[in-house]
């Protein structure tokens, strides 16, 4: 494909954002990037999803495509003759989509765990552990969910990792304690740098997560 | 294939399972379908939708596939000699798959109007009403979602032709004036073997809202 162009609008402590950036770095797409404020919607947002005004958005030769696991499973039918995400086996194929499926209840309850107030935090930080730990259950000893490379479900999830600072502090656990091979996965995830020139910096999203909660009024 | 064992774990009254009774209709696939009752859920369901243990699940050769919409996917690809649901055209692909996800919203604020007590009735309906003109637009002039013919969001959206009946006595509206083009589509739908016989009869599921109202107390 001679005229490819693929811009990608995003916002950086994005887990959903932080897929399609794996994604288009797995496939060694060049794209261009371009930085999205949420709390003042650029017209190019607008018009390419209005319907959820959302990031990430993938704009692909004019045309957009929204909804980052609509996003990432797009990437990997149109550039299909590099590395693939999906089993070509069906049934293993809709597993990994059932599973990255799940995952908006691990990243769910992970933000409950920062951005709620009163209430039972105990009670959040339980359903999020057992959220986590149901991937582990699936990871199992593999060292990817894709099983011997990176795969659908692995660039699903990764993202979270940037975010595993901000719901220890708030948690007050160590996600090493509780779901270890979720660690030592990541561990093998970010020695790609498809993966680690693309997911944010833990320090620099817990800074985030402070700003939202006085923003929100919730210190 | 010759030995397929095709079991459908349903329940009558659901949007989402009668995505699959369509689409298997369509296709033309032999099934077993097994009636479920989720008051009191059957060891089958438990084993093989553990983690949602919701309808429908599809157990093809004894391999359960969740989630609707995955369901309906999986259909299109293993029985892919037949009629297709999703067009060959990738950005078409994607954007059915993402007004597929849509429908989610529109049964969601359908739900709200038979399911809440108290609170604004008036803009639930709004929401309601709303969300389904914004499919409506999708539509347009065209006689199905898939052009000429019924394709993934027809198949998607249809079951919700059940439960107008139930929408219009609660939220006190017509969805013929308030969205005439949908009629028109459901009445094309309806035409099919596939739907007629996949949907439920509305005033059956008008007393079953009244039923699920009276035990959560919301008469």
């Amino acid at each position: 494909m001679a005229h490819e162009e693929v811009i990608l609008l995003d916002f950086w402590p994005s887990m959903y954002g932080m897929r399609v950036r794996v994604a288009l770095a797995e496939k060694g797409i060049k794209y261009e990037y371009k930085e999205q404020n949420l709390a003042d919607k650029s017209p190019i947002l607008l018009e390419m999803n209005p319907i959820f005004k959302k990031i990430p958005v993938l704009i692909h030769n004019g045309k957009p495509i929204c909804e980052s696991l609509n996003v990432v499973q797009y990437i990997d039918e149109v550039w299909k003759d590099k590395v693939t995400f999906l089993p070509s086996d069906l049934y293993e194929k809709y597993q990994a989509l059932f599973w990255a499926d799940y995952v908006e209840k691990v990243f769910d309850s992970g933000r409950k765990l920062w951005m709620e107030k009163g209430g039972e935090q105990q009670t959040r930080k339980d359903n999020y552990i057992d959220s986590l730990r149901m991937l582990e259950g699936i990871l199992g000893d593999k060292p990817y969910f894709g099983g011997g490379k990176i795969g659908f479900l692995d660039i699903a999830f990764i993202g979270i990792c940037s975010w595993f600072y901000t719901y220890e502090k708030f948690g007050e656990f160590s996600t090493e304690i509780e779901a270890p091979k979720i660690i030592a996965w990541v561990k093998m995830c970010m020695k790609m740098e498809s993966v680690s020139k693309s997911v944010a910096e833990p320090l620099k999203v817990y800074d985030f997560a402070l700003q939202i909660r006085k923003h929100y009024g919730l210190e």
